[in-house]
C-alpha cells in the first residue's frame, strides 16, 4: 500500500494530472471514477490506483448472501477486472492528493493514449466526421465527444491548437466516449480536409455567412462538419476549403449558439436523416 | 468615484454576487461585461458600476475623428446609454473586488429580476415551452436559455429546486438570452403541467423508456418538452404527467446525453418542423 505523499508514483500521477506535456511525453491519460474504470478497454490500462476506503466499500462482500444479487454481481465484476489488470491500494489522504476532483471517488486509472489513423477511419462505410478547429473550452470538447458517440460519428478530427482532449475535465465530460469515439489531432487541418475531399467526403462549414439552413442538405453520403472556435468561429482560410457553408437558424437577438450545441445539432441532423427518416417518421 | 473597499455599495454588490438569498430578497441580479450592459433593457437597470480604466478606454474619443467610424458610433452609443441610466465610477482594485470574474471587463450592471406570468405566455400563438425539473448545473441552464432563444421558445419553466438562473455563471452563459427569453420558477410543477394541458399544450417527456424517437412526433401545435436532472432525469411522478414519452437515439455505448444538449435537440427539432420543413427542404 502507498502511504507516503512523496512516493514516486504519487508524484508522477500529480504531474500527469496537471501537465499536458507530461501526459504527451509518456503517452498516457488519466480517468477518475468507477464508471470510467469499468468502461475502460483493458488493453489501454497501464496502472490503477484505488483508495483503501473505495476497495473496502466497492469490492468486499461481493459473494456474501447479504448483498443483493445485482450489487453482488457488480462487485464481483469489479473485483475480477481489478485483479486481471492489477492495482495498487493508496491511503485515503494520499489518494486525495492524486485526484483532480474535490470529492474523489477513490479509483484512478492510467491509460495509454490511443492512436487512430485517418486512412483507417476513411475505410468505414459512409463515414461521418466532425472537424474541430481551435476549440478552447474543455467542457465543450467533452460534450462534443459524448454527443458525437450518440450521433454515431466515425471520428472527431481536431486542429493541433484545440484544447487537450486528455485534460482531466474533458475526459470526465466525455462520459466514457473517449474510449469509443476515434479521434485525432492534426498539425495541418487543410491537408486533412483535402484528403477528405479526395476520399469522397463532402465538407460543410458552420458559418454565419451560410446561405442555406442546416437541414437543407442531405447528409446520407460521406459527410464532415467543420466547427470553429467558441468566440471567432472557423478561420477564414479553413472555412474557404469547405464545399458548402451552412447556418443554423436563430430566433430572437442571439448571435451564435454554443459551439458544442451547434456541433450536436449538426451531428444529430445527419443521424436523423440517416436512421430515422427512412423509417417513415 | 468609489475608492474604498468597505464602501456600502461595494459590500452590497459582493453579497449579491455570492448569495442567491440576497438577490432574491432585493429582487435583483448582476450582469458583467460590455455586451451584457449593451443588451440590457433600460427599464430593468437599477445601478451600473464602471472601472476607471473601462470608462477611459471605452468612452473617450467617441467623437474624435481619429476613431474609426464604427468604433466611434459604438462608443457614442455606449456613452449615451451610460448617461441615460446613470453610473458610478469605481477604482480599479475596488472593481476587481466587486467582480465575479478573474479578468473583469470593467462594467457591472445591477438589474431588477423580471416577473413573467404563465397566463401571459399562454396567450402567445402556438407556444413552445421547455419545462425543466431540478437541473443542477449553472452552465447547463445558461446554455438552455441561449439555445432556447435560438430555437424561438415562448418560455422556460423551472421547478423551484432548479439551480438559480441569476447565478453569475448562468447569467454569463445565457449570452444575453436572459433579457429576451421569458422564464419562471414554480413550486408546483404538476399544477403547471396540468394548466398547460388545459390550455391545449401537448407535453413530451424526454425519457429513457420512450418508445418513439423525438422526430416521430409533430411539434407544429402548442408543445412543451420536459427535461429532468442531469444524473437522474425526470422524477417518476413528473414524467407520468406527460402526454408522451420520447427518446433521443444513441449509438455506441452511451447511456445519456448532456441535459442541455438533449433540450437543444428537442427545441431545434420543433423549430425545424415549424419553420424549415414547410419551406420544402
Amino acid at each position: 500500500m502507498i502511504t507516503s505523499m512523496v512516493n514516486k508514483k504519487v508524484k508522477q500521477v500529480v504531474l500527469w494530472q496537471t501537465r499536458a506535456r507530461e501526459r504527451r511525453k509518456d503517452g498516457v491519460f488519466l480517468a477518475e471514477g468507477l464508471k470510467m474504470f469499468e468502461e475502460a478497454p483493458e488493453s489501454w490500462i497501464r496502472e490503477v490506483y484505488v483508495s483503501e476506503g473505495f476497495l473496502k466499500k466497492e469490492t468486499e462482500g461481493a459473494s456474501s448472501p447479504a448483498a443483493g444479487e445485482e450489487t453482488g454481481t457488480g462487485k464481483r465484476k469489479l473485483r475480477n477486472k481489478l485483479e486481471r489488470v492489477g492495482y495498487e491500494t493508496v491511503r485515503e489522504e494520499v489518494f486525495a492528493k492524486m485526484s483532480d476532483t474535490l470529492t474523489p471517488q477513490g479509483i484512478l486509472t492510467v491509460l495509454g493514449q490511443p492512436q487512430y489513423q485517418l486512412e483507417e477511419l476513411l475505410k468505414e462505410e459512409n463515414p461521418l466526421f466532425l472537424v474541430v478547429e481551435n476549440l478552447q473550452d474543455p467542457g465543450n470538447l467533452g460534450t462534443i465527444m459524448r454527443t458525437g458517440e450518440g450521433a454515431g460519428v466515425t471520428g472527431v478530427i481536431m486542429s493541433s491548437d484545440t484544447v487537450d482532449l486528455f485534460n482531466p475535465k474533458t475526459i470526465r465530460g466525455t462520459m466514457g466516449s473517449v474510449y469509443r469515439v476515434p479521434f485525432l489531432y492534426t498539425e495541418d487541418l487543410g491537408a486533412v480536409i483535402g484528403r477528405l475531399h479526395e476520399a469522397g467526403v463532402t465538407t460543410y462549414a458552420a458559418h454565419l455567412q451560410g446561405k442555406n439552413y442546416y437541414d437543407g442538405y442531405s447528409y446520407r453520403r460521406p459527410t464532415a462538419f467543420l466547427i470553429g472556435n467558441e468566440g471567432n468561429g472557423l478561420r477564414e482560410e479553413t472555412a474557404r476549403l469547405a464545399r458548402h457553408y451552412l447556418k443554423i437558424p436563430m430566433e430572437g437577438g442571439l448571435e451564435s449558439l454554443n459551439a458544442a450545441m451547434a456541433a450536436g445539432l449538426l451531428m444529430y441532423e445527419a443521424h436523423r436523416q440517416r436512421h430515422l427518416e427512412k423509417e417513415g417518421s
